[in-house]
C-alpha cells in the first residue's frame, strides 16, 4: 500500500485539518469531536442542513459545507460512520433557531447515529427532521444496507435542500423539497479497481485484472454482477437503463445528468461516460438541462464512475442554480 | 489495461465532445481540427488568451476556457502535442484585435509547434506573443525539454494573465504579467504509481511496489530520484523544500500553495499535504493568503501530488481573486 498519509490513524484528522487550512474563508474545522461547520457560524431564522458519513468519499461532505449547501458536516473514520456524539454538536452548531434537516445516506450504521444524535438533540429542544437518500439502484439491501444505498445523488439532495434553506424556507418545507429530491434521483455505479481502505492496508476486495463490477457500492460492497471489461459506451448503458428505468423517464422530460468518478479515474473517461450517457437519455427523449461531471462522492482511489439522473421541475431546477459557494462547488 | 474508453483513438474526441455537451454554456468545441472555445466568441478589444499540449492532464487546457482566463485550448492526442494547424484556428477563434498570448508549458513539441502557429498566425497578419512555463525545479533538461518543464503553475499563469485581459490590459501588459508569474512560480511532484497511456496499453513506467519517483514530470518522466515509500510529512517536506529554496522566499512573504493531485490520489491525501507544506512555509515565516487544492494538472489516473508556491504581490494576488467561469475553475 502506498499512499501519500502518515498514519492510517492519523489520516482523517491530518486531512480534515489541512482542509480547515485550505477553505478557512468558507468553513470552520472543530477537533474534539471532530466536526465541520460554515465560517460565520449558524444562520439566525435559516433551517440547519447537517450530513455526514465515513470518510474516504471526499469531497463529500465538508466540501459541500458553506452558502447555499450544508451548515455542518461530520466526517467518520474512514468508511466508518460518525458517531452520535460527534453528530449532536454538529446539529448544535448548524442551529440558527428553526430546527435541523439531517441528510443520512442509507447505510444502517449511519442511519442509527445520526438518529441517536437527533434523540440527544431533542432532550436539548432541538428539532431535528431526518431524510434518507436511497438513490442506488443496483442492488435491495447490501453489505452495510436495508434497502437501496444512497451514493452520489446526495449531492443534489444537499444542493437542492440547502438552496431551499437559504431562501427561506421553513423545516417542514425544506424535508419536502429533500424528500422530492429523494423521490426523483437515482444512481449506479461501476467500479473497474478496488481501493485500499489505509488501516486495512490491503484491497477491499478483489477484482481480476479483465473484470469490472456492475451496481459497485462506495465501500466497494458487491453490485450486481461482474463482467469482463468492455467498451465506455456498453459500460454507460448498463449504468444509465437500470436509471431511467427506474425512474420511469418519458420523452420530453427535463433532467440534471451527473456523471460522478470514483477517485482515481481519469476526467477524460468521465466525459466519455457523460457523452453515451447523453446521447441515450436524448435517445429516449429526455432533455439534459443541468450537468455535473467530477469526483464529488469518491470511493478513495477507486477506479470507476456512477451515473445520477435527477428529474427536474422548474422548482428543482431553481434550487440547483442558485448560488452556492463551498469548497467543492461553487457558482 | 481497464479504461472507461471505447477506442484508444477516439478517446480524445469522444471525451471532448462530452465535455462540450457537459459545459455548453462556457465552451464551445471545433471538431475539425479539435479546438475549444469560449461560448461566446471572442471578446472585442481583449487581448485573446490560447493554451494547449497533450491530452490526459484534464483539466488542463479546455476546463480554464471561460470569462477570466482562457479564450481557446488545443488539446493534442494523449500526451502529444497538438499540431501548428490545430492550434492556428484557435489563435484566430481567440483573436478579439488586441492579439493573442500564448500559453506554452515548456515541452520540445509545444514549443515547437506553437511557434509554428504563431508563424501561420503572423502571415495573417494576427499577432501572436508567447510565453512559455517552466516552473518544475525537479530537473534541469528531461525526456521531452530542454531546460525546466512547464508543469501546475500553468494555471496560476492562465489564471491570472486571463484576469489581466478581462480587466483591458494591453497585449504587451498581459505578456509582462504572465512572464511575472512564471519568474515566481515554482512546482515540483511525486509519483506512487504510473499511469497507463490508453493507446500504449501499458503502463509508462515501472515503480516497484514499496518504491516512489520524487520529481515526476507530468508524463512520467523521470525526476531527481526513487525512494522508499515515505511517510506524507517527509514527502513533502522533499517537494516543498526545493520549491520555496529555489523561489528564494524570505519571511514575511505571501504567497499562493497549490497542491495538485495528479489524478489517481484521494483528495484526502492532498488535504494531508496541503497541511504540511503550509506548515513548512509558516515555519519559514511565509504567509499562505491564497490556496487551492485539487485535480488541475493531471496525468491520467497516476497517484501522486505536486506542490507549487508562487509569490504574491498585491497586483497578482487581486488577479487570482478576480472573477472567473470555467468548467473547472469558478468563482
Amino acid at each position: 500500500m502506498k499512499k501519500l498519509i502518515n498514519d492510517p490513524q492519523s489520516v482523517v484528522a491530518e486531512s480534515v485539518e489541512g482542509f480547515g487550512l485550505a477553505h478557512a474563508d468558507v468553513v470552520q474545522v472543530h477537533t474534539d469531536p471532530l466536526f465541520v461547520s460554515r465560517a460565520g457560524g449558524a444562520v439566525s431564522g435559516k433551517v440547519g442542513l447537517v450530513s455526514g458519513g465515513g470518510s474516504g468519499h471526499e469531497p463529500l461532505h465538508a466540501g459541500f459545507v458553506g452558502d447555499g449547501m450544508l451548515d455542518a458536516a461530520v466526517p467518520g473514520a474512514m468508511f466508518t460512520s460518525p458517531t452520535p456524539d460527534q453528530i449532536a454538536p454538529a446539529f448544535a452548531a448548524a442551529d440558527g433557531g428553526a430546527g435541523v434537516l439531517a441528510i443520512v445516506k442509507n447505510y444502517t450504521g449511519d442511519v442509527l447515529n445520526f438518529e441517536t444524535a437527533a434523540e440527544l438533540a431533542d432532550a436539548d429542544d432541538l428539532t431535528v427532521r431526518t431524510v434518507v437518500v436511497n438513490d442506488d439502484v443496483a442492488v435491495e439491501d447490501s453489505l452495510y444496507t436495508a434497502g437501496r444505498r444512497g451514493v452520489a445523488g446526495t449531492v443534489a439532495v444537499e444542493k437542492i435542500a440547502g438552496a431551499a434553506a437559504a431562501r427561506g424556507d421553513d423545516l417542514e418545507a425544506v424535508v419536502a423539497v429533500a424528500e422530492k429530491v429523494v423521490a426523483n434521483v437515482r444512481s449506479m455505479g461501476v467500479a473497474l479497481t478496488a481501493c485500499t481502505v489505509p488501516h486495512a492496508g490491503k484491497p477491499s476486495f478483489d477484482l481480476p485484472e479483465d473484470e469490472i463490477e456492475i451496481g459497485i457500492g462506495i465501500h466497494g460492497e458487491p453490485g450486481r454482477r461482474r463482467i469482463k471489461a468492455a467498451p465506455a459506451d456498453e459500460i454507460t448503458e448498463m449504468l444509465l437503463t437500470p436509471v431511467a428505468d427506474d425512474l420511469g423517464l418519458a420523452s420530453g422530460e427535463q433532467v440534471l445528468l451527473f456523471v460522478n468518478g470514483m477517485g482515481g479515474t481519469p476526467q477524460s473517461e468521465l466525459y466519455v461516460v457523460y457523452r453515451q450517457a447523453r446521447r441515450l437519455l436524448e435517445g429516449r427523449g429526455v432533455q439534459v438541462t443541468r450537468s455535473l461531471v467530477g469526483n464529488y462522492v469518491t470511493s478513495l482511489e477507486m477506479q470507476g464512475a456512477s451515473v445520477t439522473v435527477l428529474r427536474l421541475d422548474d422548482e428543482l431546477a431553481a434550487l440547483w442554480d442558485a448560488p452556492v459557494r463551498t469548497a467543492a462547488l461553487h457558482w
